[in-house]
């Protein structure tokens, strides 16, 4: 008889523990108005969670200019600035503390990995009350590609000594889905980050939720038991 | 043989003619902090355009509370104020003027039909420039029920001297495209409100472009030419 497999759980912040995506979307749109850049604010809304290199070539393709290194770090720092601002405010989603507190309640791994730096993730972590000392977070400042690629959650599931290939990936964008399927981890959608049900499953989910409260409500699906 | 129908257009307004989605989604969210009320900005954004009183029927399911009258004109208040303070920056979205006015130019029948009050929807409609005197607009005001209810487009398609049937409706949130159903109208789905495509196609749009200017790059594909 072989072993059972130990499932564990790598989670997106942004829109899967947090309630910031729409606080990401208004920053990027103050930041573009400060450079005279229109954006519809549905296409910031759909590039949240990439990693920024390719939020900006996705701007610039839609917008049909270039940026140069300069605008582009003017843009980073009036992004991180109006965040900021809001990002006090800013709430864990239903059920996220629940969650996390299961899961270690269960000895079941789990780590958190982020397309955004620390600069911006830190602030809303300790509103979540992650203790940095004894969590697994990785950060865009960590890893050399970002969201859609592999790398961040590749990276939580090595520094956590997991499987990748046993790993639920858990996150709110098609980006986090995209990098699972990369991955060859198991892709769970959250809708607490604004994208439909469809637009995740046609991304690769192979289940969706509202939200952390509502995966732990049915955590016996994914796995999420000893 | 029989003559050629000729082609109406009715327009949602938030979301499909203007970028005021997110606007509206924040200030829900500060009207309903100052009331200790707490939801999760993805359930809000779902909730644009439907009616008021929907809304706070959902609202309340949600939330497990019951709103009394006084709790809920304050929230209209609060949100009024809240959305009064952005509203003055929105922004029509890409070519949203253009295809309002090459249907004028070729004498194409069209009314904007939106769940918000005048009070809401004047100061969008004068940057959209609308002129209110040429124009059919239907408000909430004007209505015994808003969407998802039909009569917003079925007073709309009245006024216009249409029938509603041979009208096509355009919006950005399911409560347009049920509403199109309920009034027998073909739902157009314009995804620059935040919803996807797909979500849109499922409550019954037979087609969806981006955003106006994409509609206005396909309208001889719902026959919008004389």
């Amino acid at each position: 008889m072989k072993a059972r497999q130990q499932t564990s759980f790598l989670f997106d912040l942004d829109g899967t523990l947090v309630d910031s995506v729409y606080d990401h979307v208004i920053a990027w749109h103050y930041a573009l108005m400060e450079e005279g850049i229109e954006v519809s604010l549905w296409r910031l809304h759909r590039k949240i969670g990439m990693s920024g290199g390719l939020f900006a070539k996705a701007l610039a393709r839609e917008t049909g200019r270039d940026f140069d290194e300069a605008t582009l770090n003017r843009l980073r720092q009036s992004h991180a600035r109006h965040y900021g601002q809001v990002s006090k405010q800013t709430r864990p989603l239903p059920g996220a503390r629940e969650l996390l507190k299961y899961l270690s309640d269960n000895d079941i791994p789990w780590a958190i990995a982020t397309s955004g730096r620390m600069e911006t993730a830190g602030p809303v972590l300790e509103i979540l009350g992650v203790n940095l000392k004894k969590t697994v977070v990785i950060t865009r400042d960590l890893v050399r590609y970002a969201k859609p690629d592999p790398d961040l959650f590749l990276a939580a599931a090595e520094k956590l000594g997991v499987s990748i290939e046993t790993s639920c990936v858990v996150g709110n964008s098609i980006w986090d889905m995209l990098a699972a399927r990369r991955a060859r981890g198991l892709g769970i959608g959250l809708l607490s980050g604004g994208y439909g049900t469809e637009e995740l499953e046609r991304s690769g989910a192979y289940r969706v939720y509202d939200d952390p409260a509502d995966l732990l409500d049915h955590i016996d699906e994914v796995g999420g038991r000893r």
